[in-house]
Formats: structure tokens, C-alpha cells, sequence
């Protein structure tokens, strides 16, 4: 095979995988938007198995590791797209390529039924219907730690999955990190008790519906390329680079969930509306990591949109559409919307103590990894580090151990990039702020000097670079959790205890 | 191969192809529903084009002809879905494989822009611009002829891929009976001069959505296994067979538009949620023919909804929504539904005319293909045709010979089906009302009866019967347009001449 031969391979099956994935997230947005009729799930659920069955066999063709190994002889001659083209399939081949074929299937039948019955469980606060499906994936997990192999830590096989390069080593001083400052920081917060007003009242639907276009423009969103739809769970999905599609849900009780979550999922979007199409060719349109992704997404949510800078600009619109807010002040919409306080639901917690959530999750898990806890004392340890990092218990194992899906699907080594993802977004608004008046852009409702950074840093970028390599490019240092603390530091100290 | 071995290797290809086909129907409705980005419409183009190539390509394989002659060698084994699966995909493979792989191919590219060059001469109503595309969109109609073979009439190889065993030979006799009884009824309603009062004004384009699931349910539309979508060119599509959608369009200044048209996208949905799930695996969950499939849309539209006793329970349904209809009566809105009169667009065209359209289309159309007429001759012919049997002559191209989308498109052929379909429908009603009293069940606003005879004689049997071998099952002989003119007679004299 010459260079140009495997070249030409690899293209056509990417552009084989585009074709599968855009029909996969059309069929995927088209359920959750609309709704599947009951009787259709099997036949619907059994062509989306062959889409995605198709892509992976494809891609595990023997002819694929003989491209990327003829490639790799020839890797001085590569461009950067092509490098990181052969970096990213190379691994992925040979990781999936290390776990026996029997053993895949055998855990991928296990995970289906375990999330099905984790849906059951939850609902009834049964731990015991879990245990045995737990067990069964974190026996598999440490299996897979050997079939993957590491250096140090079995867990750092894991965790590479999701966020590429993270370890143990660097996830322990992260979390350190936090343990030595955010845990104290909570409890001083919640000694003070000086908790801010809430928003409380019920907000007409279409009325919130009507904030929509406002607020996605504002964070830069390109509604001409891409749509806006509505569901349960809110997500992203890229149909194309030219069709980034977010969804919002709306609760009438709750408005600042849809404006939140929107923004959220903005985030999310405007990383893919900005990548170069030079990416898809290469199969590299996608964030660098699940962490980076998530960068995004919470440095829109959080630290642009939770500012005092933008409540400045939101009040105005909320008393334009509701009447409920025409006594309040700047200051009381930016303390409600700032409430921190310990809470049980990892999904539902704010953004002081979202990443204790997860600190939960790590330590329990690289324990069960190694094998130093057993999945059949989750249950008390759950509720024993939530006391301790969040000073409360959990009322019912729903909203305790059984909360996450999951460890049901097997996803074990995912939690970390949610904390450590909004993390480098703190590291990066660190630099950002040197060169940009961050304040002045937000009040101004014109953040795109903001995104134009993020753009040429970090969208455009795609997964050519690993997380470290891009903090590295765009911040001038390795993965720091210093900013993300002293960020975390500042905000609350300021809101809570002045 | 043995002959379970043929057998699994169809139905798995099946399978694969019903994947391909539930991912195509899904990015078709949504594009219909929700539009494209234009930026994204090539990246989307990709796609849709390597789905439906796969598909295609995979059913041209070797193994699949070998399956069907090992199949074929013990074709007294095979059970009723077995032979018609064996005919319908024999027949197909053999045709495909008829034509040479590289005219394929450029005919596929010719019509691509053939499509896209039409929309434009039809807007700029240029015939020169057309004419070089629709001479080579003949010219390979013509070789087609030859490649797929014929006995009688080359025209007939051309209507067997819309139409499973129609030729020359019947449609003449159909349009024959057409020309010699309802070209003169037509003349003579326009001689009386007698319209009906027209439906005109506006009408809440929300008042009509109100209006649609009491006309869904009373067609018998099953919305728990479906949806209705809203588009601007009306179609119907099956995701699986419990997942059959719908789609209307709504204009303010045409309520008639939306209902009917509901109404006819309602008998191809019913249609395909009546079949039985062992048509699926065998590839042969759709109509019989074309013509069948249109045979229960415009059974549901016309022979059913443009009744008087649907006009009965029609009227106060729209005098609850619309204060435009408090002075009108049943007998005026069954008149003002049911006008008759030439007119120009086939789409457009009324119950009694539409036929007559076709025709036109039908006798050019056999003409190009024997090269007894040039395209370059079209617009007059056209306009000379429309003005023999229809009495009016186009005002303009995009009026005439430049309406349809079909010869840019490639399909020569297609137009009798819409007609011939019509007059299977007169056929079954004229063997269902003999057990069951149709005018009853519709005042009743209970048409299951008629709905349970069509499943059981025409739903059920999907492709496993050509439209030939379902009329002689269901009502006792061949097709015969006597029952398809008898109709239009009864019902357009009672109406205009009375």
C-alpha cells in the first residue's frame, strides 16, 4: 500500500463513518424531538444497531491498521491533519482491537439490559435489582484496564477513553485541589447562611420560548446553520458542521433552567459550528476531548452567562416578557441565579459544588477499579463521601447511588472530564481576560472577541491537538486547576462571605 | 447454497436494506419538516447519496442472484411470501443488471442536473433550455427499452417498473373508455355552465390544524403509530410500519387544499399500518404497484370524502370552527367541493378532469418512446393535446409541457400509474358496496367496515399480489375501467346535469 493508497483508505471510510453518524444523529434527534411509537422501537432500534454495527465494522477491517501502519512508517512526511488522523484512529483501532470479540459483545448485551433495568431500580430504590449488573461491569472494566494496558494506575486505561491524557496522578492533585479549597469554602457559605433570594413563580411557556433567539444570539450561536428543537433531556448534536442542532426544554415552573441549559448547549454547538471542514475529511471534527467539549459548554453557562456583566443586559429582557421581576435589582438576579448550597443530584447542582459531585464519583471509582471497595458496599460509601466532601446524606438511594446511568452503560472513567472540562475553561478565560475586556464585551452584548479567541484557539482546532497540547498552545502552561479554584474562590467569596 | 442458506442471505440483505431505507425515509422527513441549511446541503447530499448507493450495491452483488436461482430451482417448496419475494427481487436484480453500469451511471448524473436545470426553465417558462436534457432523457428511455426487453409494445417494458404488468395494450382500452365517455361528459358540463358557488375567503391556519385529528381519526389513520408533519409539497412515509407518517400543508386562502390533501396522504398511511410484519422481513412491506398505492389515497379522498354524506358530517365540523359556513348547506358544499372544469395543472386538476391530464401525458409519451413524435415538437403537441381533450390551451410553458418535475427527472412511464390507480379504486368500492352500505358508515362517521375489507383484500397483501392478481382475488375479475367511468358518469351528470 503506498501513502497515497492508505490515504485515499481512510478518507473513504471517514467519509463512509459521515455518512453512517449523520444518519445515526438525524434518527437520534428525530426520537428525542418527536417521540418513537411503542411498537416501532424494535424495528427502529434494530437499524440503528446495523448503522452503528456497520460503522464499527468497517472501521475494524483489516485493511484499516494496514493504512495507518503504512502511514505511520511515513509520519515526517504527514501534515498535521494527517498526523493527528493517524494518531486518533490508530488508537482507537488498537484499543477496540485488544478486547477479545467475545467479550465485547457479551458486555454490549450486558449494558443494554443493565440500563433497562437500571431505569426499574431506580425508580423502586433497589439496590439489590443493581448489584449484580454493577459487579459484572466493573469486573469487565478491569479486565479491559489489562487488555488496554498502563503505565501506573489501571484506572488511567480508563480514563483515556473520555479525556485523552488524564491519569490519576493528575485527576489526584486536581481533586486535592478542590478538597483543600472548595470543600472549606462550602462550609463557610453554609455556616454564614446568608442564602439569596429565589426565583419562584410560574412563567409562561411560550413566553420563555420567546428569549430563545435572543439568547442564542447573544452567545454566538449561527441559528442559519443549525436549529433549535425542544425535549426532555437537552443536548447538541452535529448533523454537519452546517446543520449543529441544540435543544431546550421548558419547565413552567423553572425559567432558569431553559435559559441555562440553552446556553449550555450553545457552548456546545458553537465548538462544532467553528471547526474547518478540512476536519471532516479527516474525521477530526470533534472536540479534543469529552473535557474540552464540556470546557465550552460551562465556560458559555457559567462564567459568561452566570456574571454579574450579563445579568446586567438579561434583567431587562426578563421584566420586558414577566411582570414577576419588575421589583428586582441587578444584584438579587445575580445572587439567584449564584445560589450555592450542598445538594444530592449531580445533574441538578450548581456551579460551586458541581465538581464535588464528581469528586465523589472519582474516588469511589478508581477504588472500585483497583478492586479496594466492593460494588456491594456502594450504597454506604455513596452516602459516607457525600456526607464528607458535601456535608449531607442522601434521603433515598435514587438520589444516592442509583442516580447516574451510568455505570448501567458502562461507562466507567466519564465522570472526571465533567469537573476537569470546566476546569481548562477557567484556565482559558485566564488568558482570555489579558487580552480582552471580558466585562465590557458581555455588557455590550457582543462577545465575539470572546468566541474569535476561542475560535482560532480551541474550535478550529477539532481533535488535532490533545487537551494538553491546546492548554499547552493557547494558555502557555500544562492543565493548571489553580484557575479554576481561584475563579471558584473569588465569585463565591464575593457573593457569600463579604 | 442450499435453500435456507439463499433464504438467509435475502432476508439479511433485506434487513440491511430496510436499515438503509428507515435512515433515508427519517433525513427525507426531516429536511421536508424542518429544512436544510443551505451550506449543509452537500455534506447532507453525501450522505443521502452513499445510504442509498449501499443499498443498491448490496443488493447487486453476486450472492444475490445466486440466492434467488437457488431459490427459483425449488420453487414448489417456497410459501406465498417466499415466491413474491423471489419474484419481486428476481425481477428487479435482472433489470438493474440489464443496463450497462456506465449508461447508469451517467443517466443518474444527467437527471441530477436535468432536475435542477428544470426548475429554472419552468420559472423563466424556456423550452430551449429543457430540450437538450428531455432528448437525452428519451434517447436512454428508448435503449432502456431494449435492455430490459419487451413483446408487443416498447412502451410496455418503461410502465412495468411503475405499474407491474401494464402495457399498451390496456392502458389504450382504459383511455379509450376514458376519451369516449368523460371527454364528452366534460364538454358537455362546460356547455350547461352551471358552477357552484366557490369556497373563498381566509381561514385560520390554526383553526384548520384544529380540524385534522377528527378527519385523521375518521379516515382511520392510526396517530398512535405515526405523526403528522407539516410541509409545503404534501407526501407520506413509512419509518417502520408502526411508525407511518403524514404531512399537510396549510394555506390561509385554501381550506379544501389541506383537507383533501390530508385526507389522500391518509390512504397511503393506512395503506402501509394495515400490512403484516412478515411482509417486512421479506422486503415487501409497500404497495402492490403504484397505482394500487394510489388506488387507496384517492379511494379515501374522492370515493369517501368528496361524498355527499361526508359533506353531511362535514359541514358543521367547519360552521364550529369557520362563521364563513353558517349560511351554506350540504348540498352547496358538496357542489363546491366537487367542481368540474378544464383546467391546466394536472395537480391541480379536479376528480373528473384529473384522468383526463394523464392522457395528455400518456399518448405523448408512447410516442417518444417509439419516435413517432421529436421533443422538439413537445410544446405544441402538448398544447394541441390539451386543447383536444381538456378544450383549453396553456397560457404559458410553465403551464404546459414544463409542469412536471417527472421526464427531467427520468421517469418515463410513471404518469398512467396515477390514473389507472383512480380506477382500481372504482373498482373495489363497486365490490365493497355490495356488502356494505357505504353512505350509511360514512354519515355514521364509522367507515371500519370499508377500512377492514381494504385491509383484508388490499392492505395485508403488500407486494405479495401484482395489481392484477388483487383485483381478480378481491373483486372477481380483471381490471376493468367500466366501473372507473360508470362512476365518474353517475356522479358528474347527478351533479351538473340534472
Amino acid at each position: 500500500m503506498t501513502k497515497q493508497q492508505a490515504l485515499n483508505l481512510l478518507y473513504e471510510k471517514i467519509q463512509v463513518g459521515n455518512a453512517l453518524g449523520l444518519a445515526s444523529s438525524i434518527i437520534h434527534w428525530d426520537a428525542a424531538t418527536l417521540g418513537v411509537p411503542e411498537k416501532s422501537l424494535a424495528d427502529r432500534g434494530a437499524a440503528i444497531g446495523w448503522i452503528g454495527g456497520e460503522s464499527f465494522r468497517r472501521f475494524m477491517a483489516l485493511d484499516t491498521i494496514e493504512a495507518i501502519e503504512t502511514l505511520e512508517a511515513v509520519k515526517g512526511e504527514l501534515n498535521n491533519y494527517e498526523s493527528a488522523m493517524i494518531y486518533v484512529f490508530g488508537k482507537a483501532y488498537r484499543k477496540a482491537k485488544a478486547i477479545p470479540q467475545e467479550e465485547f459483545e457479551a458486555f454490549q448485551a450486558l449494558t443494554a439490559e443493565a440500563q433497562a433495568v437500571w431505569e426499574t431500580a431506580r425508580k423502586k430504590c433497589d439496590y439489590d435489582m443493581m448489584q449484580p449488573y454493577y459487579e459484572k461491569v466493573f469486573d469487565y472494566q478491569r479486565r479491559l484496564c489489562d487488555w488496554y494496558g498502563y503505565e501506573n494506575h489501571p484506572y488511567d486505561a480508563l480514563l483515556d477513553d473520555y479525556e485523552r491524557g488524564a491519569n490519576v496522578e493528575m485527576l489526584d492533585s486536581f481533586f486535592s485541589a478542590l478538597r483543600e479549597k472548595i470543600v472549606p469554602l462550602l462550609k463557610d457559605i453554609i455556616a454564614k447562611d446568608n442564602q439569596p433570594k429565589e426565583i419562584k413563580g410560574l412563567f409562561d411557556i411560550s413566553k420563555q420560548r420567546e428569549l430563545m433567539p435572543w439568547l442564542t444570539d447573544f452567545a454566538g450561536y449561527d441559528r442559519t446553520r443549525g436549529k433549535v428543537g425542544e425535549v426532555e433531556h437537552p443536548f447538541c448534536t452535529t448533523i454537519t458542521l452546517d446543520d449543529v442542532r441544540i435543544t431546550t426544554m421548558y419547565h413552567e415552573d423553572n425559567l432558569m433552567s431553559a435559559l441555562f441549559s440553552t446556553i449550555h448547549e450553545c457552548g456546545h454547538a458553537i465548538y462544532q459550528q467553528n471547526m474547518n471542514a478540512e476536519l471532516v475529511k479527516h474525521g477530526l471534527a470533534d472536540g479534543s476531548s469529552m473535557g474540552v467539549h464540556e470546557s465550552q459548554s460551562r465556560l458559555y453557562e457559567n462564567m459568561i452567562c452566570r456574571s454579574k456583566a450579563f445579568t446586567e443586559i438579561l434583567l431587562p429582557k426578563l421584566q420586558e416578557k414577566f411582570d414577576y421581576f419588575k421589583d428586582w435589582d441587578v444584584d438579587s438576579l445575580y445572587r439567584s441565579v449564584n445560589i450555592a448550597r450542598p445538594s444530592l443530584i449531580r445533574i441538578e447542582a450548581d456551579e460551586l459544588t458541581y465538581s464535588l459531585h464528581v469528586m465523589v464519583r472519582y474516588e469511589l471509582e478508581k477504588k472500585l477499579v483497583t478492586g479496594e471497595i466492593k460494588v456491594s458496599d456502594l450504597p454506604k460509601l455513596w452516602a459516607d463521601k457525600y456526607e464528607e466532601i458535601l456535608g449531607i446524606r442522601p434521603d433515598t438511594l435514587a438520589n444516592g447511588v442509583l442516580q447516574d446511568v451510568h455505570w448501567s452503560a458502562g461507562y466507567v472513567g466519564y465522570f472526571p472530564s465533567y469537573a476537569v472540562g470546566t476546569a481548562y475553561g477557567s484556565q482559558l478565560m485566564n488568558t482570555i481576560k489579558k487580552s480582552i475586556d471580558i466585562n465590557a464585551a458581555i455588557k455590550n452584548a457582543d462577545i465575539s472577541p470572546i468566541t474569535k479567541w476561542l475560535k482560532e484557539n480551541v474550535h478550529s482546532k477539532g481533535q488535532t491537538l490533545s487537551p494538553d497540547e491546546l492548554l499547552k498552545q493557547s494558555t502557555g502552561e500544562s492543565f493548571n486547576p489553580k484557575y479554576y479554584v481561584d475563579y471558584l474562590e473569588e465569585k463565591f467569596r464575593n457573593l457569600y462571605l463579604k
